[in-house]
């Protein structure tokens, strides 16, 4: 099997930007990646986009050739669609299309556009990647999340302030990153403070509504190849949170995690670097459990979803644009120490998909 | 590399299917591939969905994980939206999923639910694959076909009863094959008298609007292997037709022949029966100069896009079904004798995408 290494990585500042669209956003974070690679558009052959909204409220379908010719990319091209998850399974199918030498050198994209509609336009938006009852129910994803997190604190015991601690933690890194959408520290008791939204879900445990892009490229062969991708996992489950056994586990992740660990021969404990999904800070803290990331993991080092912002298409090829450039060193206050290791979360829905990638530095070539 | 065959074929009658939905759709198509295969739905380890619409008309996200819970499935799964080509990139990805080893056994679907929304609507919805320029300038998909019908007519001299002719013969298959929407013969005198829809297509020269599944099951090892997937190709090209240099070739589906062909290791008069993207009557002509089809070639068996129907996202996956079936022999009245390398050819918007596999039989396993 071909070894797939990241060659390049680039990614807008994510947040509410109004002077950009999605060929302005993609044109930013694809020619920070393509230079980072060294190479140019019609190096690439094969670009993978990571998109979930354009063709719901833009009515823009054939996203891949799309964001393509904004690219001036020609070539073969593909639309992963998977809510969420859908930038994480872009990256994916990239890995796949290297790994089965379908392709040599490809470009991954994830772009969202979210904040040129109403906020409540795209609350209805993002509830298609619900259960059809949850939809005819009325619920939300920050409805169906309080379930969880409800069901988190009792088999748990843990109190809200917990949960909203990793809030807290998010917009402490997220103050270091300069492409951060929010880009200041907030206290528990901002949290516990702040509107309720779903009970006992509170605004500033969840994630913001984003724009923004993030592209990576990726390889197998060649020289110069120092972050490689070396483990891939997808896990799957009901689309509705009610098919489910228990509300305190993603099952997905689980699968995800275990699938890209024993490809890359690791043990969770050796994991530096992580960034993980956290969509609602109960999310974050169920991550943690269900990848049983241990106390020296240095967790969500762009903010996370939080603080860094959720342009939904964008977010899980952002994770691995901050996790290569965390194994590289380029990450600067915001730099762990020494970090060889890392791995990325990325969830679609309440989680019905959920991918984990394990990247690793080499020292040499 | 590793080899693809396909063990399963499935598909659903093609037409106005009224009392079906998506979910018994992919339950019937699905269904008879893994029955054909003689596995059971928790013997699949990926599931590759083709889609283009349901998003975009009914605000249904994560199509995949939507997929895999009406047939029971909740391992990995991935959906692909490439407009009227999902459905054979969504094979593609299903070859690559085996290639990369990343699955071993996978099932791919395609499906489409057109005849619950109003025509315009679905012309207004289908027009979402067009160049941003084209859908300001109120163009729709029989309207830049219709230019490139001019186009070829004048560069090749071909007359407008040539070009009926093809509706024609798709309609002398399609009589045959139980499961086409239009099972009626027409001449070419009722395709010129038919209504005017964009100067110079008329409406028996358009494939209609359709309901319909289909599913394949793919595996590389193991015994009762007679249907490979010897090469896939993949092209793409701008989004806009007023990007190209010409209008009465499409680049996409040469370059996806020739690559498709190379890894078959084939020339393209060995191909005995093909399916062909017949959007419109011009359509296949533009197939079957660009591909480079020889007059032995038997095409569209099926009845074609324009016979059997053309459910966006199942007309991909179809192809596949129907040219598998053609080499095992399975065809009834319409089957084709001693047939043995097969090819699928199939179109997104323009010509924005184009992906062509060549099918094998193998007497011996």
């Amino acid at each position: 099997m071909k070894r797939v290494f990241i060659t390049g990585t680039g990614m807008t500042r994510f947040g509410e930007l109004w002077r950009e669209n999605v060929e302005s956003l993609v044109q930013i974070a694809a020619g920070e990646a393509l230079e980072e690679a060294e190479c140019l558009i019609r190096d690439i052959d094969y670009l993978v986009v990571g998109n979930m909204l354009l063709q719901q409220l833009e009515q823009r379908a054939l996203v891949g050739a799309l964001v393509g010719e904004s690219l001036g990319f020609a070539g073969p091209s593909i639309h992963i669609e998977a809510a969420c998850a859908s930038g994480g399974l872009a990256v994916r199918q990239g890995v796949m299309a290297i790994r089965s030498s379908m392709a040599k050198r490809v470009l991954v994209v994830g772009v969202e556009k979210m904040t040129d509609v109403p906020g409540s336009e795209i609350s209805r938006a993002l509830m298609a990647a619900g259960g059809e009852d949850e939809q005819w129910a009325g619920t939300t994803f920050p409805a169906l999340y309080a379930l969880m997190m409800k069901a988190y604190m009792r088999q748990y015991e843990v109190t809200i302030k917990e949960v909203a601690a990793e809030a807290v933690k998010n917009h402490e890194k997220g103050k270091l990153h300069p492409l951060a959408q929010f880009r200041k520290e907030i206290t528990v008791e901002d949290v516990l403070a702040s509107g309720l939204v779903a009970d006992p879900i509170r605004q500033l445990m969840c994630a913001p509504i984003s724009d923004g892009a993030a592209a990576i490229v990726l390889e197998s062969e060649g020289d110069n190849r120092k972050i490689e991708i070396a483990g891939s996992g997808q896990g799957g489950d009901s689309l509705s949170l009610g098919k489910r056994k228990t509300f305190y586990t993603l099952p997905a992740t689980k699968i995800a995690v275990a699938q890209a660990l024993k490809e890359a021969n690791l043990c969770i404990d050796k994991v530096d670097v992580a960034e993980v999904h956290d969509c609602f800070s109960i999310a974050q803290l169920m991550a943690l459990k269900d990848l049983g990331l241990s106390e020296k993991t240095v967790v969500n080092t762009s903010g996370g979803l939080k603080s860094c912002g959720h342009p939904v298409g964008a977010t899980g090829v952002k994770q691995a644009v901050e996790v290569a450039r965390q194994l590289a060193g380029e990450c600067g206050k915001r730099q762990v120490t020494e970090a060889k290791w890392g791995l990325t979360h990325n969830v679609g829905g309440t989680g019905a998909a959920a991918v984990v990638h394990i990247l690793r530095r080499h020292n040499e070539n």
